[in-house]
C-alpha cells in the first residue's frame, strides 16, 4: 500500500523534482502540495514542464493538510522549524531539505547562520540524511534533515579518506562550482540571464554557511575530532551540477591506488556511489541520483587532489530526499530513483 | 514475459536515449547493442552518464545479434535499409529511427536525397510511425520507419488544421529551430563548442531534405493532395529541444478559438500531445515524450501561426521510436515512457 | 575640436555600450551621464566591465545638464518624448535609442502601443536614423530617432528587395531571433537565467509592437503603398545577435543571382552593410556595426528566403545611434565604430 | 612612422584576436598573415568576424615573409623554437605566444612537456613577457615569450604578497576556471558543444604544464627561492575568461586590508591590473586587456584567498603580446589596448 506524501515548498526547483519523482515512484501518493507566494495556483503554471494538469497548491499550513504519513519541506531557510515541529507533532514524519536541523548543534547554527536557532533542544533530535554515511540511523527515524549539496558531495568525497588517516584534518581546501539552480528560483539581478551567462565568479568567499555543516559532516563520519576546512563556492553558466575540487596534505606516503582503494571500499555497497577512474564531470550525473568520485596524488607536492560530481537537484537535494524516505519507511533505498542520467 | 530487443547505432544521442528508456522499460529486456566505430567499447566510455557498467558494444551486423524480437536501428543515413532488410528475413521487427523508410516513393526519395533508393518495390511496405495521426497502423507491423524531427512537430501542428480546411496547402512557410543534438553526434568543426555557443544560423536553406518528408506526411495525414511548404531550419546554442514556428494563410475566415478547438479536438485521446494557450517553449517538453501546441490568429493579415515544441531526441527520436514499439507490439503506448520533463 | 555629448540611460544595455563607444571616439567627450532609478551611483557599480572609475551618475533631468551639443536618450519606452523636447528647445541635439518619434503617424503610434501620441504633432519633425536606407536626412537635422534592433535587420534585408520589384509586398513572413540583451535590462522572472538557458519560444506572436515599424520603414524605402508583414520574435538563448529570416513570394521569375546583385548593388557604398554567400551567423556581427545580408530562391516553391544577422545592441541601438550622430554632425559615418567583431 | 609586422599562426583564436588588435592599431601595420593547415585560404573564410576582405594566409615560413620589423608568432606548442631563430637572424624582433621559450632552464621546460628543449641554450636569452613584474626587460628587447594564461592570471595575484612575506611559498593551492577558447581552436570530441554545453570538469589533474611556469615566474617575481603549488585547472561552459581562485597560508597575522594594500601598492601604477572590492568576475574583463584581482582572509583558518580574472585570449594572450610589443619597440605600452570590456 502507497505512503501518503505531502511536499510543503512545492513551487521551487527543488519542490518541482520532488512532484516529479514522487508522481512517478511506485510505493509514494502525493496527496498535498503547498506553497508560500505561488499557493492558489495550479501546479501547471508553476511548472509546465511536468504536464501535471490542474492539481493546485495549498498553503504551506499544517493545518491545511490531509492525513499523511510523510511530509516533504522544501521551505526557505528558516522556515521549516516551526512547521516541522507541528507535523510531527500530528504524527507525520518529516524530511527536510532546508537547513534549519542539519547542524548538531547550537553553536555551529549561530557560526553558520549568525542568529540563534529557534528551538535547540530539539537540534539532536533529527538525524542527518546521508544515506552512504549515516545509513544506520534513518530507518524507523521520524526526522531527518537532508544535507546541504556542497556538504554532499564534499563529505562522500573525503569522508574515507579522513577516516582511514589518509588526509590531513587540516589544510583542507574545497574549491566547488555549482550551476545555478542550486541559488533557488529567486528573482535577483545577479541570476538574471545578463549577469549569469559566459560568466564565472566565487560568492561568500570566506564566509559561505555550508562551511560549519561539512566540517560537522566530515567530524561525524570520520571520528576525527577537529576537522577545518577552507570552503570557495562558484557559480557558473549552468543549470545544473556540482563539482567539488578538493585539495588536502597526505597525512602518510600514498600513491593513487591506496586512496582510490580506500575510497571504493568504502561505497562497495553504495548504490548511487561510484569511485572511476576519469576525471568527474557533471554531466555524468546529471539526471541522476549518483555521485562520483576520483582521487589523485600530486607527487611534487604530497598532495591529495579529490574531485566529486553530484546533480545538485537530485542527490544533492530532492532525490536524496526521496532516498532517506524510502530508507526511513522500510523501502529499498533506490526505489523510484534514477541511476542513468541525460546527455546531451 | 519481456521481449527482447537489440539497439543498433547504440553509440551515438538517439542510440543513447534508447538505452537509458529500454534498460528501464517494464516490457522490454535490452539483448543487444551495436555500433560501427565504436563497436568494442564499453557502454560506459561512450555513455558515462549511463551508468550503465561494462557492457560491450558489439558490431552493426545481423548475423551477430542473438535471437530478439524486435531491433531499434539508429544508424547513420543510408545504413539501414540493407541492416533492416535482414533482420527481417530472420524474423526480426524493425524500428528504424533513420530516414531511408520514411518515404513512400522512389520520386520523394530522389528529391530528398539526391540518390535513387536501393530497394525502391520495398517503400510501400514500411508504416509511418507517427501514431498520433497513423497509429492504426502500428499494431502487427513487423517494420516502422520513424519520422523525421523536424516533421514530427510540424506536422503535428499542422495537419488537423489542413485536414479541416482552416488553412490554405500552398504558402506555408516552416520555420524551426533546433537543439544541437539534432545534428548528431558527429566530431566536426561547425558543432564545436566555439562555433555554436552563443551563435544562431539558419542551415540548408530552400534545400533541406525534411521538406519532402513534411509535404508527404501532412497530405497523408489530411487527405490534401499537395501540401507545398518552404521550410528554414536554424540551430540554436541548447542541446535539446526543437521549436517549429508555422505560419500559413486562413482558408476561410476564423478567429484563434476554433483552430485551437480543431486542435484539441483532433488530439483529445493523445497522450503525448497536447494544446496549450500560452506560446510553447522547448524546456516545457525537454526529457519527456510530450508535444505542444498552439495556434494564433494574426488578424491584420489574415495568417496563422502555430507553433509546436518536442525533445527532438525524445518525441523526435528515441521516445517516439519506443511509443511506437510499444504499438507494435500490443502493449500501452505510453509504456516506459516519461510524461514530465526537466527543469532547469 | 570635440563635441561635447550627454548620455541619458547611461545604466542599461545600450547606455553601457554607448559609454564605450563613446569614451573611445576621437570626436566626443562625454560631459554627462544619466540614469533613472540608478541616479547616484558610480558607472563602476553599473558597469563593471567599463573600467569607468568613479564618474557618477545623475538623474535624468535636462535642467541637470551641462551645456552639451547632442544628447543620446537611450530611456523606457514613453520616457523620452518630453525630455527631447526640453532637450531641443535649450539646442540640444538629439538622438533617440527610444521608441518615442520612430512612427510617422498617431494611426501607426496607436496601433504600436496602444495608447495616443502624447504630442502627435511633432511626429513628423523627426528623422529616421538608418543611414544606409534614409542617410541623406540626416547631416544637419537636429532630431534623430534610432530603428528598433528587428526594424533594422528586416528593413535592410527587405527594402531593396521590394524596391526593385522582385518580391510581392504582402504574404512577407518575418521570423526573428533575438539573444537576451534585446529584453533590456529588467528584472524579470521570464529573463533569469534558469528560464531562459538551454530554452526557445516565441514571444508577442500576433501583436509584436515593431511590426508596424517594419511596415512603415519598407514603405519609406521601397515606395511601395502598402506592405504587410507577419512578425514572429522568439527569444534563444544568447546574450546578443538578431537573426531575420524572411520568407517572402517573387513577384517575377527570379534566379539567386539576380536576387544577391540587387542587394549588393543597393548597399555598395555602405560601409557597415555586406551581402554575402553564405548564410549569416550571429556571432559574425557580434561586437561590429556590421549587417551581414544574404538571399536565397527555394525554386519549388518560388519563394524568396533572405536572412540578415546584426548585433543588437550596436547595429540594433548604440553603434547605430553613434553613426547616426556621426553624420548629424558632418563627421565620417563610421568613426569610432567597431568594423571587427569578436569570436569566439 | 607605423612599424611593419607579421602575424604567424593567424588562423587560431589568439591568431584572431591580433589581426583585430594590430588592424586597428595606430603605430602597426600588419604586412604579413602566414597559418600552417589554412594557408592558401582568405582571412574572411578563417575569422568571418573581422571583416578582414580577402587578403589571403600564406605559409608559416620566414623565407616567404616580406621583411618587417616584428613577428607575432602563435603557433602550436614546440612549432616557434626553431621559426624565432630563423626571424631573429634576419633581425626580425619576436614575440612568441607559445610556450617554447617561457621557461628559463632545461630542467623545468622537461619538467613541463616531458622532452629535451631543442635549443637549450637559447632558454635564457628571452624575456619573459609579463610587464607589470617584468616589465623593465622588455623596452629593447628582440626575443619576448607571453606567458601562459593560467601563470598571468595566478602570477599577478600571488607576487605582491609572496613578495612581501605575507604568504607562505608552499601549500598554495591554484584551483583554475577557463573558458573553452583557451583550448585552442582545435577539432576534438571533447570540445564539441554537446561535450562541453552545461558541463564541468577538471583536466591534467596533478599534472598540467603550467605548473612549472606558475612556480618559475613566481620565483623570480618575488624573490622567494622555491615556489610549490598544487594546480588544478578546470573547463567551464563559456567562450572566454579565466578565474583563478588560490589558496595560501598567512605567513605572518595579518587582516584583509593589509593584503588588498600591498595588492594596491604593487600595481598602483600598472594601467591593467585593478585591486578591487568585491569578487572579480570574468566578464568584467572579458574584451579587456585588464587583469582584476582581490584577496580575502579567512580567519578561522588562517588561509588566504586571491581571486583574479581575465580575458585568456586578450590579458592571456594576443592582448598581453601587444602590450609587450609596444614596450618593446618604445610605444606608450597601452596604445591599441582596449580598458573597457563587453557586457552583456
Amino acid at each position: 500500500m502507497a505512503h501518503s506524501v505531502a511536499i510543503l515548498g512545492a513551487s521551487g526547483y527543488a519542490g518541482g523534482e520532488l512532484v516529479r519523482l514522487l508522481d512517478a515512484h511506485p510505493a509514494f501518493d502525493v496527496a498535498y502540495l503547498g506553497a508560500n507566494t505561488r499557493a492558489g495556483r495550479t501546479l501547471n503554471e508553476i511548472h509546465p514542464q511536468l504536464a501535471a494538469g490542474t492539481r493546485r497548491l495549498g498553503p504551506v499550513d499544517p493545518a491545511a493538510l490531509p492525513p499523511v504519513d510523510l511530509a516533504f519541506l522544501a521551505l526557505p531557510h528558516g522556515a521549516s522549524a516551526r512547521t516541522a515541529g507541528l507535523l510531527l507533532e500530528r504524527g507525520t514524519k518529516v524530511v527536510d531539505l532546508g537547513s534549519d536541523y542539519r547542524l548538531d548543534s547550537e553553536q555551529r547554527y549561530l557560526a553558520a547562520y549568525g542568529d540563534p536557532h529557534p528551538f535547540p533542544d530539539r537540534l539532536r533530535d533529527w538525524a542527518y540524511g546521508l544515506p552512504e554515511l549515516f545509513g544506520r540511523s534513518l530507518p524507523g527515524s521520524d526526522r531527518v534533515a537532508v544535507p546541504g549539496c556542497y556538504p554532499t558531495a564534499t563529505v562522500l568525497a573525503l569522508a574515507p579518506l579522513l577516516a582511514g588517516g589518509w588526509i590531513r584534518s587540516d589544510g583542507i581546501v574545497v574549491n566547488a562550482m555549482s550551476g545555478v539552480s542550486g541559488a533557488g528560483r529567486n528573482i535577483r539581478e545577479q541570476l538574471q540571464y545578463g549577469a549569469i551567462d559566459e560568466n564565472v565568479g566565487a560568492y561568500g568567499v570566506g564566509r559561505h554557511r555550508h562551511r560549519p555543516e561539512i566540517e560537522m559532516a566530515l567530524e561525524m563520519a570520520s571520528g576525527v575530532p577537529r576537522v577545518s576546512v577552507t570552503f570557495t563556492p562558484h557559480l557558473v553558466p549552468m543549470q545544473r551540477g556540482i563539482l567539488v575540487t578538493v585539495t588536502a596534505t597526505l597525512a602518510r606516503p600514498a600513491g593513487r591506488a591506496a586512496l582510490q582503494d580506500a575510497l571504493a571500499t568504502r561505497y562497495s555497497d553504495a548504490r548511487f556511489v561510484d569511485v572511476i577512474d576519469g576525471s568527474p564531470q557533471t554531466r555524468w550525473v546529471v539526471g541522476s541520483n549518483r555521485a562520483l568520485i576520483a582521487s589523485f596524488v600530486d607527487e611534487t607536492t604530497e598532495r591529495v587532489i579529490v574531485i566529486a560530481a553530484i546533480d545538485n537537484l537530485l542527490k544533492g537535494a530532492a532525490g536524496q530526499a526521496v532516498q532517506v524516505a524510502n530508507l526511513m519507511l522500510g523501502l529499498e533505498e533506490s526505489t523510484g530513483l534514477p541511476v542513468a542520467g541525460w546527455m546531451p
